[in-house]
């Protein structure tokens, strides 16, 4: 029988990355290719006992349906923090839990975008991100993004000339792929921009507290200050843990109510249990003193790696020295497909991610993510040695080719 | 700032009933008004031995990332359970895990409709997937339905004359709200109308197993037997506990394949932890006995519920004796309004849902669902007596307006 999907599965293919990955799962490869949290990094004692707590002081309401809305008590503590750590002023009512920040990307799209309307998103942006928003066919367009975030004369002429934009998506702290941190200048200059315009802001925070030096910044949420439309997606998976698939929307009521009523058709509430379990962890435990933990063990890794590429990768190759969050953006030198030295590398033991994906675009062959979070210092150093090791041979074997292609 | 929201949100508005519903939190009030399994059916004991041994034994894997498929060994378990039940042939390959049935329809509707493609849908049928269709800016139709099932002539003549028909929407053993079951023969004719037309069957069974006399019936994807194309949506709300929110798709490996990709956008994975409970359950306890409990305890709070109707409620009324599930369905006598009567019963403590609501086409306004499953048999008999008070108040009260209405 000849079935008839609808015509958003045009846009969606099942990622040939994702298949290279799956060979990624043996023991013995050094992985820098997803975006694992470290396992040692999970607060698992408490976490156990805060769901003992559950079952034995809880008991059978933890297995029930719960609102959509969320947990009263995880939402009041969740806007304590934010409003504490990211200088926000929302309340628990502003808050909505959802299933990880994953859902609220796929949320957002649903109650923003039609076929066809824009999305104004980072040079490069989030992955998951961009294949959340095709289900919804909308146009993808990358605004011009330097060290500091997007490029204010860019995002203000995306803004004026792009038609019918709905939603200028970004992660402002330690970005995935790129590592970069907007300055709080530039955050200043989105929401002006956006307000103007009068474009929703969509603020995907998964790394705001993952920061090596120095207190977090300032949400986008924050310094609107009563300006315009900011969205902002949290989660638990990065300062906690990932499993139970924890996130939250924060913004106006009146948007806040609007996904409330996507929630409920996509999966009535998240798990009662999930909820519960984080709302004891978070009464009971410092959370702030397991974030500088995750902290401590992910700046030794960002330095490894750092120092590694310093010491083996070729000079006319490029990288960010992330100021937090878990991934080094590598540009290769101009001619060398990522796509090849994936290849190359995983007969070597050693997977990451091939740049192009994170551009709605194509091009962008000779970029590169890694992931530095969920790899020991010591397979840290002897991955990126071996991947210098392949990156030296392909410049060797065909540095013609190289100049051909550039 | 005025925000532009995607089309679709107009179809989408908070229930006024929900509103109304929020008001029947009040320990005192009666209310058949939800769909809760009844609390002490959950096997809490058992669930909290199979927490205890994921954190003793998994340790943090159960809180990391995990695939977007779900656990091999609860996909494992689902296969060789709905095999032994329903008469299905799956294997685990063909199972996705998803977030509770309810994401599998958000699921269905993203993967086969676009916007003005029709969905067959029996009269009445489930509120919540109609919400979820409704996202996707279909047409929703609804095909005549009896105590038998959809009527095989009225779903040819839908099937041969609505445009874009995507999908035959379908929950066969004790309907909700309905609380019908399907026979035999309509399952047959349906899988092979819909074959014949090329259309996908969206089979939703939450209550295929809660069944008071006899075993479960097989499900329409077991008569399929090759023929055609049948997506089978299951969940453990009902037999287990909803809380954790597990729900499965089963259908033919390359629709699953569709419905992976779609899932990993949407929230990448079902919480890790839940899953590893739900298998440890399964691998330690034996689901079949609480499945017994639960249909011992539902079957008393039926028997109680039709007693006291049948007591009570006058002779122009006729509700549905359902040989399963949670719901009684009520034709109320012909002009009285089902919204009329849960303000005024409200005002007694009983709630209910009216029966409008669970129609896609305007009309119906005289019926009413009354759930079984959550509250104790002498509640039960006290809420049917009020109900028929009112309603024997509004019959006495307004005669002449009845009649003009009808």
């Amino acid at each position: 029988m000849e079935i008839r999907f609808a015509d958003r599965m045009q846009h969606l293919k099942a990622s040939d990355i994702r298949e290279i990955l799956k060979l990624t799962a043996r023991p013995e490869v050094i992985s820098f290719a997803g975006g694992l949290p470290a396992t040692e990094s999970f607060p698992v004692e408490d976490i156990a006992a805060a769901v003992h707590a559950c079952c034995d002081q809880d008991g059978a309401s933890v297995l029930q349906y719960s609102t959509t809305e969320g947990d009263p008590q995880l939402r009041a503590a969740i806007a304590t923090r934010m409003n504490r750590l990211r200088g926000t002023a929302v309340t628990p009512e502003r808050i909505l839990i959802t299933s990880g920040a994953q859902q609220g990307l796929d949320l957002s799209a649903k109650l923003f975008l039609d076929r066809g309307s824009t999305v104004l998103c980072e040079s490069p942006t989030y992955l998951a991100a961009l294949n959340a928003f095709k289900v919804y066919e909308p146009r993808l367009v990358a605004v011009s993004t330097d060290d500091d975030g997007m490029r204010p004369e860019a995002l203000a002429h995306a803004l004026r000339t792009e038609p019918d934009v709905r939603l200028v998506y970004v992660i402002p702290d330690s970005q995935n792929p790129s590592g970069r941190t907007w300055t709080l200048d530039r955050r200043r200059a989105l929401v002006e921009l956006a307000a103007d315009a009068g474009v929703v802001v969509l603020e995907d925070s998964p790394y705001g507290e993952i920061r090596f030096d120095g207190a977090p910044l300032p949400a986008v949420a924050s310094v609107a200050d009563g300006r315009g439309t900011v969205v902002y997606l949290g989660t638990f998976s990065k300062v906690f843990c990932p499993g139970m698939r924890l996130g939250w929307v924060a913004g106006p009521t009146a948007v806040v109510q609007k996904y409330v009523l996507l929630k409920q058709s996509a999966d009535l509430h998240t798990s009662t249990l999930s909820q519960r379990i984080a709302a004891r962890y978070l009464a009971s435990n410092d959370l702030d003193a397991n974030v500088a933990r995750v902290i401590e063990i992910y700046r030794e890794r960002r330095d490894v790696m750092l120092d590694a590429l310093d010491t083996h990768f070729p000079a006319d190759a490029s990288w960010t020295r992330p100021q937090g969050g878990l991934f080094v953006w590598v540009e290769l030198p101009r001619g060398i497909d990522a796509r090849k030295l994936l290849e190359r590398a995983l007969e070597r033991d050693v997977a990451f991610v091939p740049g192009a994906a994170f551009f709605p675009e194509p091009g962008h062959d000779n970029t590169m993510r890694l992931n530095f979070s969920a790899m020991p210092p010591d397979r840290i150093r002897e991955g990126v040695r071996r991947l210098a090791e392949v990156l030296d041979e392909m410049l060797a074997e065909a540095p013609a080719v190289t100049n051909a292609s550039a």
